[in-house]
């Protein structure tokens, strides 16, 4: 075929010229009678397409959604790719839903335990020296497991990761000056629930922003408009959206969201208050429900993550947990962020099941169902459950999830 | 105020209560009296929002848009944050239109100087090992500089950043054979204009990527859906989109695109042809046109980036280019990747030129349109002009773009 470079281009796709038929494998499937060269244009050649546009378009053929509630809404992460969520597929939390806020009429009161009360309107906020990051956003209560018929989405479409802007809280608390005694703060949210946390002043001092910006743009009503806490690593709620108030004190305030709501039960009929981290968790989003494999190579693709810093390995069982392996981890891996792993695994297309666990760089391994059971008792609520995840391969070449008991 | 801590939140919130008002300061201005605490909820929290939605929206007050001409449109870089490019924002540059492509429809046929000529759809195409990098995408015409009334999205909106996600060409490589002539490729694209660049096989082994994904997502029609060519660093061009066809030969083709197009003059009456590495460069892009800016600390800020590797530092000038100081560059500072760049600087109201110059880790300095003129001669086309962009402040504090002679 090396005397192709001789003939024009005009003639390789000219249509008629070309005659002899070759041998063309396709990739994964049998071998096809196929031109050498495509002789006739396929149709989109033959017309003009539109001009650019002034925002760009999804193709029809990929029509992404969130699966939604009253309120929250889950990223699709089986049908995602990388590490970065498109703003508008990242999952959504509310407590009074999401408020129409007009930015010159929003203001950020920082007062209590300060030297000098200030409020910040969005305009002063860019004015300060301004910090980015990428990092994932995850729901505490980002976990479902009551039937086989799950997707990644279902199972804990709960997080998204971002490129957040803004400006580092400490930047801020310079300007107002902190008193002796200030050692937490109340973050209030503008929304119709009024949302509080108490945040440990350490943590907002620590990397605590004023985010005013997602994946290169102003954040989204959805996401905190004009500007919202956020807090990497740590459960969602904390990262209180819309954000109006900081209030200093010596103790966290016991709002309704860290007493009635937010905590979870362990072992004795004891709870966890202010069980800030999201504990290190991963999934493999390919395979899994509902997609159906063939037999042969298959990448196994996952997302892992830590609250509690970088994640150093993801292993591979495709055993249903006899064996592991290392998958491959998608550079950059940064801190406290979803990152990408891959495993190349050859199915033999026997019925199998196929998990991933993953460590962070604290050494904290990620446990089974049956672990966290065990170690937070039977009356353990729904929050921070990040238990390993399998899903059963059937030969058919279906994949279910499988379910594990919480007694 | 320590014992605000001991007034409920009830109470705190509910209105009526509060009624010492105290001295709170604006960032930015002036001292005002405003009350200790929220006394009346602000609008927002009187009405319960909407609920979460299958897809996010932007905020009303935060319309962004690409300006658009009949073959491109071009990057707000200036009302954005941060380092990845919105998809919908990311810069087009179209040779016939936007073409319609049913992903069934379309194949990629890799021929000529291979073992095996081989078709791979999108479906195959995703069941090889998949690789993922953040990268910026630009133009080689992507300077415009004729009047002080431009915005950096005029001047240099043809350069956009994202994750991108696809299969390696060296993988698929790996499965059709390569003949040991082989050393250059043609690349065709599915368009109107059925766009095609010939590649030195070299860079396609090296980083070259067939990209299906982009910041999380499928490819959006725009971007070259179902799948395009991705050659890091290189002009955007030769990254052609709607890829269908890939032809290993053993010299380039000498398509339109590199004979009477994508080349450009440099002295005595030559020109340069297979110019296709983007060289380094930066933008501020705030403090910018049309912004207005008041005296005071200001966080002067920018991107910058170089197709030959990563950038190792960005300097700059608040006198007219006289004395440079380093700005503090975003981690992760990512290979060929748009840097985020930011400098503190105390602005004294009186007349000036800011400017940024880059230097990138092979020593490469962003030179000056004057040294551009000298090394291409008053010949030199519109490609790969790179030069330090000069900002002048003006005492009332607009900001003016300052044209400089080509000839």
């Amino acid at each position: 075929m090396n005397e192709k470079k001789k003939i024009s281009r005009r003639t390789l796709l000219g249509g008629a010229a070309a005659t002899a038929a070759i041998a063309v494998q396709h990739a994964f499937g049998k071998w096809v009678q196929r031109p050498a060269v495509i002789s006739q244009p396929a149709d989109p050649t033959k017309v003009q397409g539109p001009p650019p546009g002034a925002l760009g378009t999804r193709s029809p053929f990929e029509q992404l959604r969130k699966t939604t509630s009253e309120t929250s809404s889950r990223t699709p992460l089986q049908s995602l790719y990388g590490a970065i969520t498109p703003s508008d597929l990242h999952f959504e939390r509310h407590h009074g839903g999401v408020p129409a806020i007009d930015p010159e009429k929003h203001e950020l009161l920082i007062h209590g335990m300060v030297d000098k009360p200030m409020v910040f309107t969005l305009r002063d906020l860019k004015r300060f020296p301004s910090f980015s990051r990428i990092c994932f956003l995850e729901c505490s209560g980002n976990f479902r497991g009551n039937r086989p018929t799950l997707t990644p989405q279902d199972i804990c479409g709960l997080t998204s990761q971002s490129e957040w802007t803004g400006v580092l809280l400490s930047t801020l608390l310079r300007e107002t000056g902190l008193r002796p005694k200030a050692s937490w703060f109340l973050a209030e949210g503008g929304d119709a629930a009024v949302m509080t946390r108490s945040i440990p002043l350490k943590k907002g001092l620590e990397d605590g922003l004023i985010a005013y910006a997602q994946n290169g743009e102003a954040l989204r009503p959805q996401h905190g408009y004009p500007f919202r806490l956020f807090l990497p690593g740590w459960e969602g709620n904390t990262s209180v959206k819309w954000l109006r108030r900081l209030e200093l004190s010596d103790q966290p305030f016991m709002t309704r969201e860290e007493t009635s709501k937010y905590t979870e039960g362990i072992k004795d009929g004891k709870i966890r208050q202010f069980s800030f981290d999201m504990d290190a968790r991963s999934i493999i989003t390919f395979p899994a429900y509902p997609q159906v494999v063939e037999k042969g190579w298959i990448e196994i693709r996952g997302l892992a993550w830590s609250g509690r810093g970088k994640i150093i390995q993801v292993e591979i069982s495709t055993d249903a947990g006899k064996s592991w392996y290392t998958a491959r981890l998608q550079e950059p891996v940064l801190d406290k962020a979803h990152t990408a792993f891959r495993y190349l695994w050859y199915w033999n297309g026997e019925n199998t099941e196929i998990m991933s666990r993953v460590t962070d760089e604290t050494g904290y391994l990620q446990p089974t169902m049956r672990q966290l059971v065990e170690a937070r008792g039977s009356s353990m609520g729904g929050y921070h459950l990040n238990p390993i995840t399998a899903w059963v391969i059937k030969k058919d070449g279906t994949v279910l999830f499988r379910p594990e008991e919480r007694k």
